[in-house]
């Protein structure tokens, strides 16, 4: 089954980068990256520099921009963590977020040939998803493909896809005990697949290589309280993405996984790792049971409405836990709060850009 | 996540072929299959013969056998039809059962070695499944995979794996209409992953290369009645797996699908498979939300009582489709006593064989 595909979105696709200390990332995305513009959100000390090559249009946020921009609001977004990336999903003025870490470099598919990662998101993102039913075949949409005898004919219209998440070849992205037990394990299994997330089956989002439809999910895109000052570190991602399939699942949109690959480079310090992980290693045991028995009532019937009310499940299940998650159902309602304000401005409104800004 | 694993279980496993029109099929797969023993179940004729070649382990039944042996029972067993090869299940004694179309040769792996799709579905059964969260890096038991950042430890001991299911290269395993609009598409994508289908998620099983555990799910793998004296065709191994599915996901058993190819020689005939499932074209858009809503009762511990309690709803919900569903209800039943009846002999109990049998 076919559906046409325009692969290159311009002037509705924004890169959100979290930080940039390798220079060498850009220039190994030039080729991909250079038609696009550039989000940067610094997640350290604002008084760095971070030198953008010639030749991108981009612009950056530091933390003192994000507490201009967002006073007593920018609470909400963590400091010292790449975590911060979801605020420039908040600014983005795109349909679309290519999200992508900065030891992430361009893979090669078994042929040789360099993989245009945000080419096969901008596809996956394009297609439609299919998480009421299995397809044994894969992504039925895809070339080559379809949907196998015995698929319900009633359902192969599918529904929108509002996530791609991406793979990574070399580094697989572990948890710290699992870097620890298996330091040199190195993912070189190229699957040429992409398929839908079943509906009712939450799964570990990684931030590393991910997209996703601003319009259709952003507000669910927040990546949480992480770093400085908080109890807890690598699970933003997580966060994010249990409360993104939830309201995926409820607001009947879809969720892709499986290509594109990117490089992952190094793998970061599984003893720093731990510490950051210590604490939700446990908690997750209850999170997961939380996210997959919370329902979403009827009239949550946009994004905003079903993270609010999810934050106040969080208070009520999670908050018993600790009070961190108190103070993250907080977060998320300052989040709601603050999107609806940067957001609701209107097409064109000007919103007060970061320190460096524009064409460089 | 490493699990030892012995790919060979010589005397734990049986080849069920429902009927071999090609004697090139069972050359082909003489290296792999001529260390087993192999259970023929003819569809058609019972006057025509079947000519095993030399050094094949076998025994074969035809209509007169499956009549003699079952009695009146035999009519849940259908006839001219694929869907017969069910009773090989039945009076199989092995724990593991491996069924395989006549038309499935050996296919090549990129690398361009022969797969040997016994030895894939073996490792398959052997590992555990994960169906209550999805793993990016797909099983999370191969070699050079794991359990991704994010991934319950709680969850991670997995739970036993019930059914393999494998996939096909060349001709895909498509329904008449999508035959029809795509009489050349082949598939010649090798995709190189085993993955668990997630509990709550049903999926269109195909019977051409299929494996289970019989002593887990056996008593469920039931494929209908279709064929000679039915209005429906082609939905015996659907039928079986949407079965299969919900049991298992009742009974806490997983379901594998991927690994291993097999190389599916020819298309069959588009014109004639329209008329075998015209029928179930309709139906299945009912019986799939069947399938999706039915809650099987905790008390239902076993595959039996879970059958049974099925083939009741099965008479009450689709019964008003049409009256093949109160016969099929009816056969659901039959199938169990026949099953209950066959395997309650106890262990080394002589059960008539077929009309040739043996080392040949």
């Amino acid at each position: 089954m076919s559906v046409p595909i325009t692969p290159a979105l311009k002037d509705e696709l924004d890169i959100v980068i979290p930080t940039i200390r390798n220079l060498d990332f850009l220039e190994m995305w030039r080729p991909f990256f250079q038609q696009y513009h550039l989000i940067i959100v610094q997640d350290g000390d604002p008084t760095k520099t971070i030198n953008v090559p010639e030749g991108f249009d981009y612009e950056l946020y530091n933390r003192n921009d994000i507490n201009r921009i967002l006073g007593p609001k920018a609470s909400c977004i963590s400091f010292k963590d790449s975590a911060c990336r979801c605020f420039g999903y908040m600014v983005s003025k795109k349909k679309y977020i290519y999200t992508i870490d900065d030891d992430c470099f361009v893979a090669k598919d078994p042929t040789g040939k360099d993989i245009n990662a945000l080419e096969q998101h901008i596809k996956n993102l394009l297609c439609p998803s299919t998480p009421n039913f299995f397809n044994t075949l894969y992504d039925p949409y895809r070339e080559g493909a379809d949907f196998v005898r015995g698929y319900p004919f009633s359902m192969r219209e599918g529904i929108k896809t509002a996530v791609s998440h991406g793979l990574w070849l070399n580094i697989p992205d572990y948890d710290a005990p699992t870097q620890m037990v298996k330091p040199r394990e190195r993912n070189s299994r190229y699957v040429d697949a992409v398929m839908t997330i079943p509906k009712g089956t939450l799964f570990p989002m990684c931030g590393m290589n991910l997209a996703f439809d601003r319009e259709l999910i952003g507000p669910a895109m927040y990546f949480g309280l992480m770093g400085d000052g908080q109890p807890i570190g690598r699970y933003d991602d997580m966060w994010a993405g249990w409360c993104v399939k939830v309201i995926c699942d409820h607001l009947g949109l879809g969720v892709k996984t499986g290509l594109p690959y990117i490089w992952h480079s190094k793998a970061s310090n599984p003893f720093v790792n731990l510490r950051k992980e210590y604490k939700g290693i446990f908690w997750q045991e209850e999170i997961i049971p939380f996210f997959q028995a919370v329902v979403l009532p009827k009239d949550c019937t946009t994004v905003q409405k079903c993270y609010l009310y999810l934050s106040e499940q969080v208070k009520e299940k999670l908050g018993p836990i600790d009070p961190y998650f108190t103070k993250l159902a907080d977060a998320m309602v300052t989040w709601i709060d603050a999107w609806d304000q940067i957001n609701s401005t209107g097409t064109g409104a000007k919103l007060p850009n970061g320190a460096a800004n524009g064409k460089a």
